[in-house]
């Protein structure tokens, strides 16, 4: 490629939900040319199909490589897998098929990013109930990528600009979530945060880990964990060289990570960061999957089923996911 | 008195921590005209020693009773109770005789309020452990008042503009707080924030409960407390009348009634509802004590012990919370 702007690869995700249309605008966006040379997994007609939907003026270039693909504004770059046929399927409907090619694209891509092929990967959603007709028992596309990059640990990190906050734990009871709360776990996932901002190369990284309690506690007044959980897995970490604080209390950590005063929170449960997203951001955070040797990025939103094809979804998100990831293989330092 | 602005009775608090300067910063505010006839319950040589500190040009008008006080721009009516003497004490130590001092303000307003004499009383923060050395055992100036208007049950609703919070629990351990998820408190917190609602006049009230868990319990899939607990006290709720829903996911619920969907979210734990506080106040928000008879508001932030007596603390939030308690006072149409 001629470009020295990192290259991404974007997977079209289920060909019957929101992906292909959502995609093809973004990549219509003129602010994407200063950002990297993006590429498309998925199959050519599908996203032909979706720039006849939405009206954009770009023209289809299929190719089988991503070193074939080259930065041309009004051309998608598509890697051709040539295996949904859009004669085959309604929007909106799942289908085995589609769900079969999704987890293809998903795997190619991070094979990619392995292989220093692509510098970061950005997935546009699939469809699980579509997945798991076709026989794929995975939780989603981190467990895909996790498997596929042999990681025994990983989690999924929120950006909202430079706001980022990693789950303790995602979906479950918070009954189920106070029990995750343990020192080991609390150390396993400050360890990946340090090491994914390490790998993005944030200067001097700062960790903030979030009590659980109110006022992280109260000294012991307001629940335990906090003093024989959070606090023994913070001081272990800060032994290993880890730059992080806490537990801190969680109504003011994430004000004061947005202030800039940490570059990363991580959330004791669900709600605790996805509250901030919600509260903080217009529309979804990106998620960053953390602990892979890869760069991913990945929308907040679904296959938006009940809206697919109808030129009705925004794009937006997925512009923010594809920035993060790039921005985040030109820090790396990756592919190009 | 003259005017038909509501008549609000403002409490000094501890004379040795902010609440003396706090005031007079208020009351020198030309704003304050327009909103109520303020009077301060306190000793009319500390308020002094404040407007001595801050610079404010006001001259001191000592009274016996809430009855003699009369709007004036420049000029402060104090009704005097002449039990701290400014030469006896310092700044920012725990001293009993101004806790207690501060508890007779205390008692003394919201019996004015009970009375009619005053429309709302606005309580500056009173020092914990100086009213404790004085042997008073109260929890706080809640309970204060809530023994004085021999309530029942009562609760703090956080005010943010037009977002009202009520918290089903406060300062506990989380384990603690979902135990506290039953069916009958939900019921009773639903009605209180619905007496809350009409007695201050809001026009065809909504209440939102929130969920518990992630995406309220997801049917059932991430704890149960939603399905078997919240959901059958808003369905008693709605049969008694009360226009409520729930139980919502919680990280979307808020940002809901943010934009006007509900008058009041009544939050399932401390940190739910003090991260949204935190996360959009600026500073504090204002609280306003629910089910008693009675209008009061009080501010977010304590004595700040550390910076009493230098001129230095803001005093936004108490203006807030004067503002906040006229409007309710005007509004339910009280003393005037």
């Amino acid at each position: 490629m001629s470009s020295n702007l990192p290259q991404v690869g974007i997977t079209m995700g289920d060909a019957a939900g929101i992906g292909p249309e959502i995609t093809v605008k973004c990549l219509a966006m003129p602010e994407m040319r200063d950002l990297c040379a993006p590429v498309v997994l998925g199959d050519a007609r599908v996203i032909q199909a979706a720039v006849d939907l939405t009206g954009v003026s770009m023209e289809i270039r299929p190719s089988k490589t991503p070193e074939e693909s080259e930065p041309n504004p009004g051309v998608i770059d598509v890697i051709d897998y040539a295996n949904v046929d859009p004669s085959t399927y309604e929007m909106g409907v799942i289908k085995a098929s589609n769900g079969d090619a999704a987890v293809l694209y998903t795997k190619e891509a991070g094979q990619m990013c392995l292989d220093g092929r692509l510098g970061a990967m950005v997935s546009a959603p699939l469809n699980k109930e579509s997945m798991r007709e076709a026989g794929h028992n995975y939780e989603g596309q981190t467990q895909i990528l996790g498997e596929l990059c042999k990681a025994e640990r990983y989690a999924m990190a929120l950006i909202l600009g430079d706001l980022r906050i990693i789950l303790l734990s995602t979906h479950m009871s918070l009954r189920d979530a106070i029990d995750k709360v343990k020192k080991d776990r609390v150390v396993s996932y400050t360890e990946l945060a340090w090491e994914t901002l390490n790998m993005i190369k944030v200067p001097d990284p700062t960790i903030a880990v979030a009590g659980l309690n109110p006022h992280a506690g109260e000294g012991g007044l307001f629940g335990t964990e906090d003093i024989e959980e959070i606090q023994p897995a913070v001081e272990e970490c800060r032994a290993k060289g880890i730059n992080v604080v806490g537990p801190l209390p969680p109504d003011t950590v994430f004000n004061r990570a947005k202030e800039g005063e940490f570059d990363l929170v991580l959330a004791m449960y669900h709600d605790q960061g996805l509250m901030v997203v919600k509260l903080l951001g217009f529309g979804e955070a990106v998620t960053l999957l953390c602990g892979l040797p890869i760069i991913r990025t990945s929308v907040g939103h679904g296959t938006a089923f009940d809206i697919a094809g109808q030129n009705k979804a925004g794009h937006m998100n997925l512009f923010e996911a594809i920035k993060v990831a790039a921005d985040m293989a030109a820090m790396k330092g990756g592919s190009e």
